[in-house]
């Protein structure tokens, strides 16, 4: 088993550089799941995710000889956040290699932290690739995301600090991507109390390491397609499979959809902007598949909250649509002066707020001379949308509703 | 001057229900602005917002008799909510007095927490005398949302919890509504140590304060319009007026543009939801409202998070054109089979990702056979916008940009 001391070790390297995040009692969420939930918020760390507590502690490990050499990693995400900024902290080179196509914020991000950043490959096994070969022929250490154990002791860190706050627990609740936060979770967790659970939760987009922990040996994926990118893990680390079949009690999965509810609902209930890793522990609540929780005391790791902003409106509208705040509908009106004015004399008597209107008179299915009318409402719920669709209904209005 | 003891003794009353809320080092933050900023985070606050902490410092501090005849309030926001969850929490009536035009979500806001809510009047004004006179016709206490000193006074438990923290302070930026908040925090601040500068920031559409206090007497606005609604106040309170111009040494105000650009920062940065009101400090820091705090260890009261989600997504939307992360443009094409392709060849050897497209063959001002494009593109910055523009001009596609 991974040993509690080396995590220990961890939290005295990184505690003067990593924050010592909140962690906090979640009433919405426990009176809507039935469980006590506890939200560690990971996301304000330090870069914005729990990858700098690993990243840090491998660097901080590493010999003064080994450390001055520089460092380089493969990522185009948190993990690069999180080498960046620790070898700006060492005051050491650090180079992070990125897949071609990656987005100019995300280098620009790493370069911000002073890293040089080298494009190379068209995914990212091509950019690792070529990462593992720099460093050994330019004498950079490796840093890899989660099959090390620096690393992983110093993810398991984020478990010292919850049980310090809550040593009562009954359960921990984890993203699983590579497996690097929940093999150091759950080795503090089961090394300082073996009667709390640890539940693991992926994407169902990328099901690698649920699959290789159901079948307890290492099953790679052909795709992965989710948009919790930090957990968007093609193939299963032989290593990291290991503790987790030591370790980890349970293992679950979520879906898009249920991943993109639980961002919305941290955005909106706990004020907390989270990616979609970092939610899928919340999403896993929200949508019962924990049903054993009830009436227990659990801790919620929310990993990390580098969401891009173009996604995370995308979810709000959608999200809109799902919890009856916004309405889609297509009316046909007869195509004459007043026809447009009487609609929306309607609509201003129901307090329906227009968003977006569109007009079609060229559609095959309507009589020459009548049009279509798109239009996007702002409603106030369930009940609203019912009063306005009955009401466009009994003013001869055929009213179609597409979400 | 306003007693601190009267603080402390707030702090006492409310620590077993009101959280200790987190109180962090901003990086970006202080390297964008050149100011040290701390944040004190009260969007994290129980009911998303500051606020609790006056209304449960005022119905803790009433006699058991009175409280037990129960609480009614004007206010369809922060004010409420604080009110509502302090009432369940002493397991007395709270009735809540909102505008008729109040949206569904903010009434259920404040029935979760167990309140009665009277839909009254068409504005804020209406809702306070109905309030005022209800609570007078049935023996209910009227708690104020900042004129009462016992509101005051637990508004200024969030400076003694900064000044715990960090003592050293040179400054502290608080959002100015009605002025409760300030006049608790300056009140603390100023008993604790006078040295500490007390800067208030409104919103330039509610000046009501900004002016008044310019002026040394109460002035009242003719009209209020800011997306900051949780600081939309019309007429300047002469109790926090006087508190202010006895404690209060800086007031400036920001726009709407700058609020917008404080909530796309935090959101993006510091993975906060935070409302307009309380982003005002950040809006003031980022458009460099308060030169003189160069190289200052500032504290920055975000005071709340409980923003619509709607409005959210437009600033995200905006924040996006106006950060070069997205641009609209209109492009002309001869109206025949392959030139969408054509087009669309481009954008795509450009890395430009589509996200809306609309077509338009009836415009005056094209020839009989063309068409204009509206394209909505994803793009990675200024360069790239420029670069894409380059290339359909080169391409012979007349570009304009409008945003």
């Amino acid at each position: 088993m991974f040993p509690l001391e080396k995590i220990k070790q961890a939290q005295k390297r990184i505690s003067e550089v990593v924050v010592h995040t909140p962690f906090s009692y979640a009433p919405f969420l426990s009176e809507q799941s039935g469980v006590t939930v506890y939200l560690k918020k990971e996301n304000l760390q330090m870069t914005g995710a729990f990858k700098l507590r690993g990243a840090f502690n491998k660097i901080a490990s590493l010999s003064e000889a080994e450390r001055s050499k520089g460092v380089v990693a493969a990522s185009a995400g948190n993990h690069a956040q999180g080498v960046a900024y620790s070898a700006q902290h060492f005051g050491i080179k650090a180079v992070i290699v990125m897949p071609d196509s990656t987005p100019l914020t995300k280098i620009n991000g790493v370069r911000y932290f002073g890293a040089e950043v080298i494009l190379a490959g068209s995914n990212y096994d091509e950019a690792y690739a070529y990462a593992t070969k720099y460093g050994e022929e330019n004498g950079l250490v490796f840093v890899h995301p989660f099959e090390d154990d620096e690393v992983i002791a110093g993810q398991g860190t984020v478990a010292l600090e919850i049980l310090e706050a809550a040593s009562d627990l009954d359960a921990v609740i984890v993203p699983v991507g590579g497996g690097g936060l929940i093999s150091g979770i759950a080795a503090a967790v089961k090394g300082i109390n073996p009667e709390i659970e640890v539940i693991g939760v992926s994407a169902s987009g990328a099901p690698a390491l649920k699959n290789s922990f159901d079948a307890k040996t290492p099953i790679d994926s052909l795709s992965v397609r989710t948009i919790a990118d930090g957990i968007a893990v093609r193939d299963c680390s032989p290593v990291t499979l290991n503790y987790m079949l030591e370790t980890v009690d349970t293992f679950i999965t979520v879906d898009d959809n249920e991943i993109a509810s639980g961002i919305l609902f941290l955005l909106e209930k706990q004020k907390l902007v989270v990616e979609g890793a970092g939610a899928v522990g919340i999403a896993a609540l929200l949508h019962k598949k924990l049903p054993h929780l009830t009436g227990k005391k659990v801790a919620v790791v929310l990993s990390g909250g580098n969401v891009d902003v173009t996604l995370l409106s995308v979810i709000i509208e959608k999200g809109l649509i799902k919890s009856n705040r916004k309405i889609k509908l297509t009316v046909t009106l007869v195509d004459k002066p007043g026809s447009l004015m009487q609609l929306t004399g309607l609509l201003r008597d129901l307090n329906a707020n227009i968003v977006h209107i569109a007009y079609d008179r060229t559609s095959t299915d309507l009589d020459y001379g009548d049009a279509n009318v798109t239009i996007h409402l702002e409603t106030k719920g369930k009940e609203h949308q019912s009063e306005i669709i009955k009401v466009l209904h009994d003013n001869g209005y055929l009213s179609n509703e597409f979400h």
